[in-house]
């Protein structure tokens, strides 16, 4: 009977499922494991922390389907959390693990570093419990294949995290590699076939008889397993298509069907919410995800239409719930609306228009609606784009994405400093799939702070030639508008960005920091930056009160319904 | 009746209990409490991120006492949450206050970021409960200071943290202002005094029966609680004390009695193993703490005398355990052994020698062993020395501070990245009660991967002036010593420190990069260098094999230890 060690045993499962990087940070209780990696054909790429770390597998599993990341025990894994608490909100797979001291040393009651002094160490499995789908911890080589197949399976079905203990002796113990001949399901399977079918007919006859259905591309029911079909679903439906915020970065916005960015008051351009909320009868709906960063802060009025919600596990329509699952829902409604379908009715097709002024700002200051409409003629086809939470988050909805450009922001969970190590993830996935061209990073001198180490990820010569703009507004801007206008607890301390850039890494590096929007609009335009074959920083200098149009009236309107509220209160 | 916001009497509380500065990173659900800080007369300290901020609220109770820390629901607490664990693990008393969305939008069902998307606000308190001795979540204004009292009296008294969640329509809830006429007690209250005084008896007849009693200064059993008396019941006991590694930094080590630092093969100098494992016939042992790193990976040998442990609840008299607590046992064995009781028995004071050489290396490289001797003459009295985790932890042992000068390093719970951050906190509390003089950070170029944004609260203007010196050996050393001598993730990438120090400022620095003993020895000697009063860093390159003495040695008998094992196992 051939056998394998249980250490080889999970990451031939990894690459089985197509994890091909691991990431981590090593730690003297993993160390014997990650000896196991590469001899199996696996790349470690090491994180300058955990929680960089953690983001750079969500990154790389939100491009390659799913990740893997390997911390320590204690300190290690609980750096990481943040990291795995966002992607456990934004349906983003994950496997960590976590390298035990051997089950000896546990048993042995002797206090160990790491621990909490107290001698117990189930401590940190309940804690991630709380932001995985399924947890286990390796304490016997004959159930380890087992539970190692019922944490994979777990996290692929919900798409989530999942977390495995492992320590060195379990690692290196030997187990029958038979077990490795049943295959673990990749995807999510479909429902029932005849119930997804009755599903997709009322789907269907919910369409036909719309006189103004929208199609609205939103990020929620686990993106990245559904996105890839979207772009086939509008060119069949051949009806008006918006996405959200957290939608943003999977369809094609060069489509004629395009009409930008719907959000309740965040929207843009403005008459999308008069497309969305009054012309539009009926909304199919992909992964619909109502939270507050999604919505302009809860600004939608959505009463008078019937929407078609499309989820993971279910389908709804009004308020009636169907058996189906988005990711097999897409393909089966593109492929009846294709060709010879008779054509939905429709709105008269207006496809999106860049309202914001491409013209330099009087000012000459980097303004901010000028700065995102600028850089739609500055993005390339096939760039991955990756925006941070903060007024970059909103921002990005009024640039258009050339074709073949994709990207995220982290809008539910929004954690700031998650951009820089996610966007280091995203690019190796895209490098090791062969889709990479150029990553772009955007990101808020306020967030840089959390995570300013992910520079080294970016410029560490994994062929990634990343161009990053860290708008310097000093201080934390979104936060102003919440709360604390002047506040000194607002401001953060200046640092030299393009000097951080350069000195995170021994390689070739550019900087720039530009003061005016002339500046800036004049480097985009160079040759030099835009062929360069290294890394490149951009820091722009930015007005601490200045924010996108869509930003401000989002604001005044949740001030407004507060005021009301207080009144209301007040009687 | 006088009445006072929620939030202010939560801040009130801190500052009655000696806590003037609170760190923190701003979030929206906390920036209406933040509002309430300074008006109060206390301090905030923003922090790059969390983690580095959990770290200087540790830095900063390890000094004043007790500590506090702000973070924002979700990514802000759970990025916190490594700094939490070390200090329950080395029972650091640090209030974690945790800005909650209001109780009704908890209550309405919707989205909210920075949540995990399932409508449950409940996963990051049960996450902290595992890490604190005590949490509330505030959700009633009527119940909430006698919440805040449970909290704040469970971290007092048990010297652990403790957790809080805010929101701010509670924070801006009126309460009686009464409540705080009753006084939290400061300091954990004694025992019963009749059993407390039987202790103290039996403590004493033990000690004068001994033949060679020897007193260790250990870390355990909450050290910043007691560790103040301690240089006065060395001079009252006119015993040979040791220190441990988590010890160091208590006591006066220019005292005629110190003899150095035990920790099993992890000693210094090597005879104090003799001293304490053949001649003492009974040990006075100050928070004994048994933990892997701080006994030389369990290579100590105490079978042959009795030993009175001294611990925050207990006393230990061989196997028998007693009624009282360490740090009001320490001042009344104190009293009795001031002046007028006759002299315990004593071994020949054979006062601690600084055996390694002091010349220069003849490699004239900046080798491990010359570099701690090295710096026993460069430190000042009054110093503040904090130590990281790695070969520094090891190193520092044969490094004699003078008199005055305090310190100490997280060796329990060794989480690298640690001491960057906590320097700061402990830097702002020396200052905050006006002994600060200088601080020392000795770190490695591999821990200030994790942390190296906390340069910047070093930078910036506290008031503090740092002198950093990293250790660059091209890798994290201490693990190659675990596994993997020359494997790939065992080395990192190469990061311009002396640069990061100066470009993560706006201030004035100055950075040093030294690659021989030679240049080091020199400048540990210049007048400019040791009076300079801005912040200073001295990147050292060293070789990644090196490492001090008293780390191979004790690394070899685990290895031998281990081969033994194996080779039980295998017959």
């Amino acid at each position: 009977m051939p056998e394998v060690l249980v250490g080889e045993y999970l990451f031939l499962r990894l690459k089985e499922l197509g994890i091909h990087t691991v990431f981590g940070v090593p730690g003297d209780f993993e160390l014997a494991l990650l000896d196991l990696i590469e001899p199996l054909g696996l790349k470690w790429v090491g994180a300058p922390n955990e929680l960089v770390g953690a983001y750079a597998a969500d990154g790389y599993a939100r491009v390659n389907g799913m990740g893997a990341l390997v911390t320590t025990f204690g300190p290690g894994e609980l750096s990481a959390l943040c990291g795995i608490g966002g992607a456990y909100c934004e349906s983003v797979p994950i496997l960590h693990i976590v390298g035990y001291p051997t089950v000896p040393a546990q048993k042995s009651g002797k206090i160990l570093h790491h621990t909490l002094g107290d001698g117990k160490f189930d401590h940190y499995q309940r804690i991630s419990s709380e932001l995985s789908c399924a947890t286990a911890v390796l304490d016997d080589p004959t159930t380890a294949p087992a539970e190692i197949d019922r944490v994979l399976t777990a996290m692929i079905y919900n798409s989530k995290p999942g977390y495995i203990g492992i320590s060195e002796d379990i690692a290196y113990a030997k187990v029958s590699a038979e077990y490795l001949n049943t295959k673990i399901p990749r995807t999510l399977n479909p429902s029932a076939p005849d119930s997804e079918a009755a599903t997709v007919t009322k789907i269907v006859s919910t369409l036909e008889s719309a006189k103004a259905p929208v199609l609205i591309v939103d990020g929620g029911a686990a993106r990245s397993d559904w996105g890839r079909h979207t772009d086939a679903l509008i060119q069949a439906l051949k009806i008006p298509f918006l996405t959200t915020g957290l939608g943003k970065g999977i369809a094609d916005e060069t489509s004629p069907y395009y009409h930008g960015v719907y959000g309740g008051e965040g929207s843009y351009p403005r008459d999308v919410i008069n497309t969305v909320e009054q012309q539009a009868d009926c909304i199919l709906w992909l992964g619909n995800c109502p939270s507050d960063f999604n919505t302009g802060i809860f600004t939608e009025h959505l009463n008078h239409c019937t929407i078609i919600d499309l989820q993971r596990f279910s389908v709804k329509i009004g308020e009636t719930k169907y058996d189906g699952r988005i990711n097999h829902i897409i393909p089966l409604l593109t492929l009846i609306f294709t060709d010879t379908h008779p054509p939905l009715a429709q709105l008269p097709i207006s496809p999106f228009r860049q309202i914001l002024p491409i013209a330099l700002p009087e000012s000459n200051k980097i303004e901010q609606d000028w700065l995102w409409s600028r850089l739609s003629s500055y993005l390339h086809p096939g760039d991955l784009v990756i925006t941070e939470t903060g007024t970059a988050q909103v921002g990005i909805n009024s640039t258009r994405f050339p074709s073949g450009c994709h990207g995220w922001t982290q809008s539910v969970y929004g954690s700031i400093g998650y951009a820089a190590g996610a966007s280091a993830g995203a690019a190796i996935a895209a490098k090791e799939s062969g889709t990479y061209q150029r990553l772009v990073l955007i990101t808020g001198e306020g967030s840089l702070q959390l995570t300013i180490q992910a520079f080294s990820m970016l410029n560490q010569g994994y062929g990634i030639t990343p161009v990053v703009f860290v708008l310097n507004n000093s201080g934390y801007t979104i936060e102003r508008y919440f709360c604390g206008w002047t506040a000194k607890y607002n401001d953060i301390p200046m640092w030299d960005y393009t000097a951080l850039f350069k000195a995170l890494t021994t390689g070739t590096t550019k900087g720039f920091k530009v003061r005016t929007a002339g500046e800036l609009d004049g480097l985009l335009d160079e040759k030099e930056f835009n062929e360069a074959e290294y890394p490149q920083c951009v820091e722009m200098m930015m007005d601490r009160f200045d924010a996108p149009a869509a930003m401000k009236r989002t604001f005044e309107v949740k001030k407004a319904r507060e005021a009301a509220q207080a009144a209301v209160g007040e009687e």
